[in-house]
């Protein structure tokens, strides 16, 4: 079996490049993995040394010597910028000599050197970030998880169909249900492009479950659910935000007194295999679908285990050929 | 000191009459408050033998024989029912018979009713609900939660104007801080709306401190979230299903060694301590504020003890003039 090689943009994320090059370092160890690090390679060159590993067999180098930081303005910072990381990755992509590419850098960023460098698929005009959350019942698919803050009816449509296609790779389910993020489950319920994507929806080969209400996300009513990037976002952040706040309120109450304290230490393997199952750092990285080649983006805290588990993520999703499916899922 | 009176929708909610009734009793109880159940009296006066309960004193009755339900449009349905009992208790707040109204039936009905039996306040477009979240550091007012779909930058900066007359008033905080959600920090980032209401809430006099993301929320740097309703009904849902996914899992994993059974035995206090914190019946109703009039808005689930702390809810802000503030903020 030839070995899958995948492309690391190093300088992107707030812990880049150490935590990146340590996470692509341990990945390259695995079989059938390839891992080219991009970006500015004196600077990798010493995060490598620093943190006591060494180039060569599955892990190399290529130079890119800028990178789009997080407050720029995505297009304009492309532009300005010919050699950042995020470009030259889509261009080893776009060249055939990687398969994917992985980032923890600006979203933005990604979406528009993907969007430029590679194109989108036939029809298709909008790419969206589709990311899997847990629920009760397993994992479910959110898309569009933040790509595009303003959308029409038509691309709330065709990420009902490519999230389709992806939860059939991601989940494994023959016929996903695929449901609309709205504020009530009658049709008429919610703003004017929902009311009208909810009309598309119902009239594609979609198995479609209609509106579905941000509570039954996690309850696991539909495999696929649809909203716009800016909604996505705040389910993602939401999340985050109060699953942090959990864990520290719940802390304090635990330490309060003498028996809940030894309760709590008893508890402690329930307590981290809990956060195992809710941690997005188990998945890595989510791709934007869409775009004509595989580009994965990671959280921009990415810890070195979590770019390690966005690489094998990257494998998997090269080898169920996500993009051939998005892509027939389209034309269907 | 003369009793407040608070006019209680017997008909709204999943759990109506009977937990409605109940609720509203026992909170009549109470020093200094009395309450009139508004609905299908025969029905009540039923609901109340059965829980073992009696009118009189500060407890009685109005008779309103429609009601509307919760797949009803409501602005064709009050139309339709002109003595729906959210209508009636409304026609008692503006004939001053009562100082405030309680419902935990249909959001979008006790919106339409308010505003078209007690008008708005002068300058204001659009009411909108303003509820409290638990944060890290206490609470926080997320505003608008769910009244508004479709908003327009102009609705934005009022809201923000309204949630720091409730934070006032809610928090106790002199000179609330004020932010605009979005998905990421920078002004320049998220929908067109929400850009444009940037800029327009940075001329205000308020303590506006920019965009904040979802995940900050719950960390208590802003004292107002200001948001549309779609986002907000988001981010309030969101919360809900995390929550309960989160004991779910939690429960899941601390029943599966005899160690961490005994563990999650010994802290079952902690645990009750901890729902109560992050809880929602606590406060039991959130206002419409700019509305002429104060009308509180509860879960449509809401049991006996998020009425009875609806009611209680209601005195207070009866009682701290919160009608009354939001008009002098919405003048200054």
């Amino acid at each position: 079996v030839p070995a899958v090689t995948i492309a690391v943009d190093a300088m992107g994320g707030d812990h880049a490049p150490d935590e990146i090059v340590v996470g692509a370092a341990e990945a390259a160890r695995a079989s059938g993995v390839e891992v080219v690090l991009v970006g500015a390679t004196d600077r990798l060159q010493t995060a490598l040394t620093d943190a006591g590993l060494a180039l060569g067999g599955t892990l190399s180098l290529v130079e890119a010597p800028e990178y789009v930081q997080m407050d720029e303005a995505p297009l304009a910072a492309l532009r300005r910028k010919p050699k950042a990381s995020i470009k030259v990755a889509c261009e080893l992509l776009k060249a055939g000599r990687v398969q994917a590419v992985v980032s923890a850098g600006h979203t933005g960023a990604s979406l528009v050197a993907a969007r430029t460098v590679l194109g989108l698929l036939p029809g298709v005009e909008r790419a969206a970030l589709a990311v899997t959350v847990p629920t009760a019942t397993g994992s479910a698919v959110l898309i569009d998880a933040g790509a595009n803050v303003d959308c029409r009816p038509e691309h709330l449509v065709q990420f009902g169909l490519m999230g389709a296609a992806y939860a059939r790779v991601a989940l494994g389910r023959d016929e996903p249900s695929v449901g609309l993020l709205s504020i009530g489950e009658e049709a008429g319920k919610g703003p004017d492009v929902v009311r009208d994507a909810h009309a598309r929806l119902a009239q594609t080969r979609l198995r479609f479950i209609g509106n579905i209400e941000a509570r039954d996300i996690f309850t696991g009513l539909a495999d696929v659910i649809v909203c716009d990037g800016f909604a996505g976002n705040v389910v993602l952040k939401v999340g985050e935000g109060v699953a942090v706040l959990f864990e520290a309120l719940l802390r304090q109450e635990l330490m309060a007194s003498p028996t809940s304290r030894l309760g709590a230490w008893l508890s402690r393997p329930a307590f981290q295999q809990f956060r195992r199952r809710v941690d997005d750092a188990e998945r890595g990285a989510a791709p934007l679908v869409g775009v004509a080649g595989l580009v994965l983006v990671g959280h921009g805290r990415s810890s070195s285990r979590a770019v390690r588990n966005a690489v094998a993520t990257a494998v998997q999703l090269v080898e169920a050929e996500l993009v051939e499916r998005t892509k027939r899922a389209l034309s269907a």
